[in-house]
C-alpha cells in the first residue's frame, strides 16, 4: 500500500503563510512608473538556509556572494531583492554594490542576510536609491505585507507567483519571479521558499536539489541560462538536543516543499507573453533519469518543434528529430511516440494515425507528448512553450 | 614569407565544372507542381569518395546505407539525390526503398553509388516515382545538366547554391541545398563536391573532415540537427604507380576545397526567408579551438541574442550571457568584447560606449561580434542569423 500523501494547498497562500515570515516593499526608481522594485523578507529568528544557483560562468555578483555566504554559514536572518536591475556583469563595483546591500540590511535585521537582483544586465546599480529604500523597507516589515512583496520582484511577468501547503503541522510557502517567455534584458526566475518545520541546513539543502529537479529543472522556455536565476529555502533551525524529523514527516515535508516547487514552477511556464499552447514532454523508458532529461530537454528547446506547436501542427517528426540530436544513444527500431494517447510511431515505423484526431490533440492548450526509448525504466519530464509571432516581437522591438 | 594561395574563383562555376561530372535531372511527382525533384550525378570513372553525415541518432535510411556504403568501400562512380520526401523515421520500408534506389543506379551506371534524400519526415517514399524517375534520368546525363541537378536538390530554398575553383591544374566544384531558415519537414543542409585530382580515399577524408569544420560546421540557423545532413567528397582515384600530389600542391587542393566548402555554407546562411540579419562570432583567446567553438556556438544558438538582432538592439549583456551558459570555465574579468570594432567589456566591467555608435552598427545587415575569453591563442568563427517574426510564420503556419 502507499502512503497517501498528507498535504493540504492553502488557497491564497504563499511565503507569508508561513509563520515567523515577516516583509515590505518599496518603489525606489530603479523600475519606472513608481512601480515596487524592493523588497526584504526578514525571519523572526535565525535560520538553516539553503540555495540553488545558475549555473552560468558569468553569475552575478549577488549570485556569487549568497553562494558564498551560504558555503561558508548556511543561516540567515533576512533576504533583499530587488527588481529592474540584475547587477549582472557589473565587474568590481558590482560586488561592491551587492555586498553594501548585504551590509544594510543585516545591520537592521540583525543576523546574515542573502541578496537576489534581477533586471537589465551591464548597467550598474543605482546603490544610493536602493540603500535609501533598505532603510525605508526594514523599519515597514510585517507578517502579511498583502501582495507588495510579491509584486516588487517582478520584471515583466503579467502576474504574481505564490504557493503554500500545509503537512503534518508546518507550512511551506513560496514566492516567485520568472517568465514563460524570454524578455529584453530581463534576466531570469528567481525563488524563495520556506517552511516553519526544523530541519538543518544540510537535510534542507538535498531536499531542496531534489526538489527543484523535479520542478523548476522541468520547465523550459527559451533554453538560456541567465546570469542571476536562483532558488532559496529556509527552515527552522532544530533546537539543540530536540527531536528530529525523521521517516513520514520528513517525507511530508520534502513532498510540501517539492509541490510548491512545482506549483511555483507551473506559474512560471504559464506567465508567458505571446506563449499560446505548452507541451508536456515525458521520456520513459530510458537508461537513466540523466538520459531521459537530455532527451527531453533537446525536444522541449528545439525551434522546429516550438514553431510546430505554435501552428498546431502535430509535426511529429520533428519531435523524433530533436530526440535524435540528443546525443543520447537511442534507436529509432526501439521508440515509441504518442501524441495525446495516440501512438504515431512504433518498432522503428510510422503507425497510420487519423490525422483529423492528431489536428484536434495539437489544436488544444496542452499537448501530451509520451516517447519511449526501450531503454530501462528511468524516466523525466519538462513542459515547455510555444514559439510565437509574439515571442519574437517583444524580444526584438525592445530598444535598450 | 607566407606562401600566396593559387585559387581562381570560376565566376559561375558549379559541380559540373569538374571535368569527368555529368548529370541530369526529372520532376517525379513527389514535389508538387512539376518541380524537379530527381538528381543524378555520375562520374566517368569509379571515384575516391568521402562523406561526413549527420551525428543524428535517427538518421535516415539514406544516409545510414551511404555512410555504410563509404564504409566498406570509399569509391563511387555515382550519387543519386531526391527531394521531397526525406525517407527518414520511415523504418524497414525506409532501409528497402534506400536500397532499391542505389541498385537502380548501380545497375545503369556500372558502379558503386550513394544516395541522398532530403523532405518531409517520417512519411514513406512513393519508390514507383522515384525508380521511373531514376530510368528516365541515367538515359538523359550530360556534363551540362545547365542549373537543372542544381534545383532538383531544394526544398524551400529560395535559390541555387553552386561554386567552384581552380587551383594547380585543378578544378574542385559543388552543389548544395539548405535554407537559412528552417523550414517545415524539410529537414537540412546536403552538399555534393568533387575534384579532377588525383586523390586516395584516406586522404580525401581528412581534408574533407577539416574542410567541413571550417565551413559548413561554422554555421548556425536554429540549432537543430537533421535527420539527413550530408557532405560528399568526390576525387579521381589516383593511378597505380603514378606519383602522389603532394606539398603545396595538396596544400592547394585542400585550400580549394575549403574555400568551396565556405562559398557554399555562406550561401546557405544567407538564403533565410525572414533571415534579415547576420551575425559573424568570434571566439579568440580560448584554450582550444573546441572551447572556442562551444561558446561560439552557445552564442549563435541563443534566442536572446537572435531575436536583439532581429531588433537592431546592441544589448551585448545577452551575448555575454549566453557565453557563460556554454559550460566553458570562462571568467567575467578575462573577457573582452567587442561589437562591431567597439570594446563594450573588458576587464570584468562594461565601458561606456556611445550609444549612437552602438546602433549604427547594430542596424547594419552584417553584425560582427569578437569575444577573448583571455585563456589562450585558440580561435573558432561561427555565422548565425536572426530570429525574426517571419522565421515563426512560415514555421507554425504550415499545416501538415
Amino acid at each position: 500500500m502507499t502512503r497517501q500523501p498528507r498535504l493540504s494547498k492553502l488557497r491564497h497562500g504563499g511565503l507569508f503563510s508561513v509563520p515567523g515570515v515577516q516583509g515590505a516593499a518599496a518603489a525606489t526608481g530603479v523600475k519606472a512608473a513608481c512601480k515596487l522594485d524592493l523588497a526584504v523578507i526578514k525571519f523572526d529568528k535565525p535560520m538553516s538556509a539553503a540555495g540553488m544557483f545558475t549555473t552560468s560562468a558569468v553569475a552575478a555578483p549577488p549570485v556569487r556572494l549568497s553562494r558564498e555566504k551560504l558555503r561558508q554559514r548556511p543561516a540567515a536572518r533576512a533576504v533583499v531583492i530587488n527588481a529592474g536591475n540584475a547587477n549582472a556583469l557589473t565587474g568590481e563595483r558590482g560586488e561592491r554594490d551587492a555586498k553594501m546591500m548585504v551590509d544594510a540590511v543585516e545591520r537592521r535585521c540583525g543576523g546574515p542576510a542573502l541578496v537576489l537582483s534581477t533586471g537589465v544586465i551591464g548597467v550598474p546599480l543605482s546603490l544610493d536609491r536602493v540603500l535609501t529604500g533598505i532603510v525605508d523597507v526594514t523599519q515597514r516589515l510585517r507578517p502579511d505585507p498583502r501582495d507588495t512583496v510579491d509584486r516588487a520582484i517582478l520584471t515583466t511577468d503579467t502576474c504574481t507567483k505564490t504557493s503554500a501547503v500545509r503537512t503534518s503541522g508546518f507550512t511551506v510557502g513560496g514566492v516567485a519571479k520568472g517568465s514563460g517567455m524570454i524578455h529584453p534584458n530581463m534576466a531570469t526566475m528567481l525563488a524563495v521558499m520556506a517552511t516553519d518545520a526544523p530541519v538543518s541546513a544540510v537535510a534542507l539543502q538535498s531536499m531542496l536539489t531534489r526538489a527543484v529537479d523535479r520542478s523548476f529543472h522541468e520547465i523550459s522556455v527559451d533554453g538560456d541560462t541567465s546570469t542571476n536565476d536562483a532558488v532559496l529555502l529556509f527552515a527552522e533551525q532544530p533546537a539543540v538536543g530536540a527531536p528530529r524529523l525523521t521517516g513520514s514527516a520528513l517525507d511530508d515535508l520534502e513532498e510540501a516543499i517539492t509541490e510548491v516547487a512545482r506549483d511555483l514552477a507551473g506559474q512560471i511556464v504559464k506567465d508567458g507573453e505571446g506563449a499560446s499552447r505548452w507541451m508536456e514532454i515525458e521520456v520513459h523508458s530510458a537508461r537513466s533519469e540523466d538520459e531521459a532529461r537530455r532527451v527531453a530537454k533537446s525536444i522541449a528547446r528545439s525551434s522546429l518543434v516550438k514553431t510546430a506547436l505554435a501552428g498546431g501542427d502535430p509535426n511529429w517528426g520533428r519531435i523524433l528529430s530533436a530526440a535524435g540530436a540528443s546525443g543520447a544513444p537511442i534507436r529509432p527500431e526501439n521508440l515509441t511516440l504518442e501524441l495525446g494517447g495516440e501512438v504515431v510511431f512504433e518498432t522503428g515505423s510510422p503507425v497510420a494515425a487519423n490525422p483529423q484526431s492528431l489536428d484536434a490533440i495539437f489544436s488544444g492548450e496542452e499537448v501530451c507528448v509520451r516517447l519511449g526509448l526501450g531503454r530501462g525504466d528511468a524516466l523525466a519530464r519538462m513542459v515547455t512553450t510555444d514559439l510565437t509571432r509574439r515571442y519574437v516581437e517583444i524580444n526584438s522591438e525592445y530598444t535598450s
